[in-house]
Formats: structure tokens, sequence, C-alpha cells
């Protein structure tokens, strides 16, 4: 079965989407003029251009099947067959991909998925809650304080926020280290399992010792920005870090933009998924970003569904999401979602009171049976 | 010193640009509402918002000094603090940086620079030539033929095409084994340093065994794509790969699209030297991808400014350049501009030769001192 990807172009005046189709076919793999090279050694090469819908006079919708067996060795190269060259070009959205089971078999994906975080967290049934640790500018103490009452108030998760690196003022070790305790000891005070979700996401070469430090304190989970590290990198932690991963997408937005890129629910439904996150953050509709709902659960619905033997994994909607908007936005997505709450969290007078306000609407729901 | 970036703003309806200019202050580091965290942090953390033109009445152009001491501790967490969030929005397009010394010099930047290929190619004072080996499809004796042609005929280096990965076809450490003998042959023949430049980009847990196959071949030179691998990586190998780094653009140009992302001399000029490449390949004006002359004169310019004292770095302009037009296009770059010319040779009946004719039209060009 070949790698079918879907596009939406926009066509240049005088261009047909067979001409537009047949030039991507081509500059997605021999990347030479026709009669250049050997014709068997294009026939087993280059891209078959597929159905064409002309869905307005400048404007199509292609699929390109390519022989993926003689071009895909590895993830990097998947990407680049995917988008690298036509990156550079204009008018160029990919819109859907039809994934052979065999290619997605090659990458061994969440090394956890849904099960296997909510055994870590020890919740079933219901969706979860998570706080985050900000702002940057904070020192250790503070943050293991607010990750402390995060605890308390029966958040099932607390992540860094993704500026939290190894910044003078928290560095990365000793934050990890205290807020670790202070999570741990909320933990043994509750009964419950609240994770410490730190940011690995920093210099390639300090995380063999940064995943030290996450099991000198007894951490099962981390949080990694893919476009930020390289979504190989993230592959390589999946595979063999022993830890649960969340995907942040900071500075993926422009492969996603308008026009161009990808689809959202294929870069962060499957690309990210195929790379071995585990739970993949993205903003909520509604909020400072311009996801729609229907991008939104979108993408949820490619991080729960069958996906060569991929194990599925989690979305955790971010942003602007307050105790007065929860209720609002529990019945959109699955049961199987995280709900980042943290900010709305920061500006209340008792944070460990408001998260367990929050805390309740939500085992409330579980209750009732509202999730999806 | 603080980094100032400067942002080309396209705004909605009722906003204002000072209002969009601090909620960007407020998005790349806090990232929470204002009253939240207590005013000394914000006061040490959020970007400071500095001039603003208003350029039409829905454009803007403003500055915004961050306090990056206080948040950036490696290179992901400077693409973050330039990029991250914000790439999610719509609007926001970095058009220029000034970079305070001090946060450049955290960076080694590339390892050889124009200098130091110089000296391994052995050529002084004109432009150079580069062939690539393509496409993907050739098994490795075909593509080690390429190579030797490339040599016989005097091109300056020759490089795999960004499509060559580890294909059965033409594995990695069969391919450069056999390409590097065949181009060492040449060498010995012509009495030149022909370099051959093979495609690094891959896995990243396979970079080490990949860099000994490099070292058993008498390879100093390999191609990678920073936004395939992550620039953290590049980063990783410029400063200990012992190997001159050549970048290429693939999956990068989403970044440099249009009214996002960041201008294109930043990202191909400032960050990818930032990271160590000692070349950086990006698309000729006139090609088959939208970058204008402004363009790519101003990456070249970027990669030869001083910046730190990182060394300065090669442009290696690419793109349907055959002996027809390259007469046109020395006189519009520096003399270090390597023009990659690969593909217009493959379809010529004697390659070696056509080769030999660019050369000596490069050669001439420097005896004349027409190269700037």
């Amino acid at each position: 079965m070949p790698l079918r990807v879907h596009y939406g172009l926009a066509l240049a005046k005088g261009e047909t989407a067979r001409g537009r189709a047949s030039a991507i076919a081509r500059e997605q793999t021999v990347e030479i003029p026709a009669g250049v090279a050997a014709r068997e050694v294009e026939a087993r090469t280059i891209g078959v251009v597929g159905e064409i819908f002309e869905t307005s006079a400048r404007r199509a919708r292609v699929a390109i099947d390519y022989p993926w067996r003689e071009l895909v060795s590895d993830l990097p190269q998947l990407l680049n067959l995917l988008y690298g060259n036509i990156s550079l070009q204009r008018g160029i959205r990919i819109l859907d991909i039809d994934w052979p089971r065999e290619l997605v078999e090659r990458f061994p994906g969440p090394a956890l998925g849904v099960a296997g975080l909510r055994e870590l967290v020890g919740v079933q049934g219901r969706p979860l809650l998570g706080g985050a640790l900000k702002p940057v500018g904070l020192d250790v103490p503070a943050l293991a304080r607010l990750a402390a009452d995060c605890a308390r108030g029966g958040l099932d998760l607390v992540k860094d926020d993704h500026s939290l690196a190894d910044q003078q003022r928290a560095p990365f070790r000793e934050r990890v280290l205290a807020v670790a305790e202070h999570v741990a000891r909320a933990n043994r005070q509750s009964g419950r399992n609240c994770l410490y979700v730190p940011n690995l996401t920093g210099p390639v070469d300090s995380l063999e010792e940064r995943l030290d430090d996450l099991r000198d304190a007894g951490l099962r989970a981390a949080m990694v920005a893919p476009m930020l590290l390289g979504l190989d990198t993230v592959r390589r932690l999946a595979a063999a870090s022993g830890v649960a991963l969340v995907g942040h997408p900071a500075f993926a937005g422009s492969l996603v933009a308008v026009r161009q890129g990808f689809a959202p629910e294929l870069l962060f439904g499957d690309l990210f998924r195929i790379a071995g996150c585990d739970v993949v953050i993205y903003p909520n509709a509604g909020g400072r970003f311009p996801f729609t709902l229907r991008d939104c659960r979108a993408i949820q619905r490619r991080l729960l569904a069958p996906l060569g033997d991929l194990r599925p994994a989690f979305a955790m909607v971010a942003g602007g999401i307050d105790a007065a908007k929860l209720g609002r936005w529990l019945p959109e997505y699955s049961v199987d979602t995280i709900f980042l709450v943290g900010g709305s969290l920061l500006g209340t007078p008792d944070l460990a009171a408001a998260a367990g306000e929050m805390s309740e609407l939500v085992a409330g729901t579980a209750r009732r049976g509202e999730g999806r």
C-alpha cells in the first residue's frame, strides 16, 4: 500500500491542478526535470498523482501516492517526503494522510498511551485535570509551593510552564527535585497520585543527565516541545527514556497556519503520536489562539483513532479554561482528555480550594457519564 | 543589553499596535494575565515594548526588549522566546533581531566557517561550485559514478541529494564509502580536492555511528537539515562532530512564509549560523521557489556580517543554475558563495565536460575580480 497524501492547492493564474500535482510528486522525490533520470528509476520513485477535485477556479484537492519503501528510511525522511522542499513553496497544504500500516509500525509511538498514563495517575473513567507551574521568573520555593497547592487541590497532574528551562532563578535539577518532593508530600497526605511533569525541553546533549535527575526525583513523566527539540529526538525519548511524554506545541504554529503546512490534526494528532507523545497539548477553541472547536476535536479524534498498532494518546486542551468554562468544554471532548486549568487557578486567592472545586466538577461529570 | 526583537504585525479590527505588542511581550514570557504574578516578578521577566510605527491602518512595526538573561538558558529556549507560542497566532512576523553579543557568544557557531571550508577545498578568491548526487532511486554504483564525474569536472564539492538517507537501494554506509572512494580517486587524478558531503540527516540515535562512517571514509563535511533534525542537534554536531556542516532548508519553509515566521535572513542567516552551519543552502531567486533576489542577498549578508565572535558562513544558492545562467548570478553574490549547479549538469551528455565549462567560468570571474 502506498502512502497517500491529500493536498489542498491554491493555483496560480494559468496553472492546472494536474500540472501542480505532478510538480509536487516530482519535487518531493526525484527533484529533477522529466527526462533526466532513466525511465525505470522514475517509475519506481516518483509519486503517482491520483484523484483531482477542482474545488473552485483557483483551488483544488489532489491525492498523490508515494512508493514510501523506496523513499522513507526514518522519521526525518518521512517529514522530508511529506513537506520538505514544498514547505518553501506557496499554496500547498496537507489535508489528509492515508497511512500504510507497515509504515506506521516502523515507529513505536507512545510508550504508555492513555491506558499507561491512567495507571500512573490512578484515575479511570473521567477526564483529567492539569495545572501549570508559572510564570518563568519565580524561584524554586515559589514553584514548589504552587505545585503542592495544585496537588492538594486534587489536580491529576501539574506541569512546568514551557518557558521553565534551566534559568538561573530555577535551575532544572534543583527545581525538579524540590517540586517533586512537595508534590510527593501532598500525595502522601491526599492519598492521590498527582503527577509532576517537568519541562525536559533543553540542549539535546543534556537530556540523558536530565532524565537521571527525573529518576533521582522518582518522576515518570516529562514535557517536550517537539518542534523545539526536533520530532526525532522525541521519538528517541519515547523509545528509550521510560517516561511518559507530554508534547507542547511551541514553535509548531507556522506548520498549521492557514493555507500551508498541515491540517492541525495531522501534525498534533498523527505526527506527534507517531513520534511517541503520550499526551499532546494544544490550544482550546475560544482562547488566545485561532483554533476552532472543529480543529480541536479533530486532533483528539486522531490521537484516539486506530493508527497501526500505536497506543492512543491523550489530548490536553489548554488556554483560558476556568471553573466557569470547564462545564461548557467537558461535553465537547472525549473522556480521554486532560483539561489544563492552571492559568485560571493562579489568580485565585486559595488555589487548592479552587482546584478542588474543579476536581469535583470533573468527578461529577464522570458519575453522570457525560464524557464522550 | 536586552534582546531586541522587531515584529511586523497585521492588526485585527479594533486592535491597537500597542495592545498587540504588550500581549506578545507577555505571551512570550510570563504567559499569564496582568495582576496574577507579583509586580517584581513581572518587572524582571516581561518584555518591554519599545518603538511602535503604525505603517498603515492595520499594520504596524514594533520592537520588544526581552531580559534574555532571565529567559534564555539554551538554544531551544531561545527559539521558544522568539517564536514559541506566538507561532500559533496569526499576523506576527519577526523582521529583525538585535543580538546582544553575550547571548550570541553562548553558542559556538560554525566550527570551520568560510576560511576553514576554503582550506578544506583548497580554493581561495573565487566562488565555489557544488554538484548534487541525485535522484533518490539510484543505486550506489550509479551515485558513485556521478560523483566521480562531478569531481573530474572540477566541481569544488558534491553533496548527496537531501532525499538520500538510508534507503535499501543506497544504504548510508555503503553509499558513503563508495562515493568517497570514487571522489578520492578523481581527486588523485586531478590534483584538486573536491569535497564529498553526504546527507547525515537521519535518526538522531544513529548520528554517532554515521559520523564514524564518515571518519572511516576520510570525509570532513556533512549535510544536515536543521528543521528535520532539530536546530539544537545541529548545534551539538557543530560543537562535537569535527565535520563542516552544510545546512539544508527542507521543512523550514513555513517558518519564512509571507506575514508569519521570520524574515528569511533571520532563519537561514542568523539562526542557522548560530546553530553552527558552515554553509547554508537556500533557493536562488528566479527558480521554483518564491525567494526574491533581495531575500537571497540579505541571507548572504547575514551569514557574512559580524555576529558576536561567530565565524562567517558560506551561502550555497541552489535551484536551476545552469551554465547559461551562472554568468548572470555570479555578480549578484559575494565571492564567498557556493553555486549549486548539480541539477542542470545531470541532463548533459558529458557531465564532466559540462562541469569543466562552468568551472572555467567561475575561475575567469575570479581573475576579473567580479565577485563581491
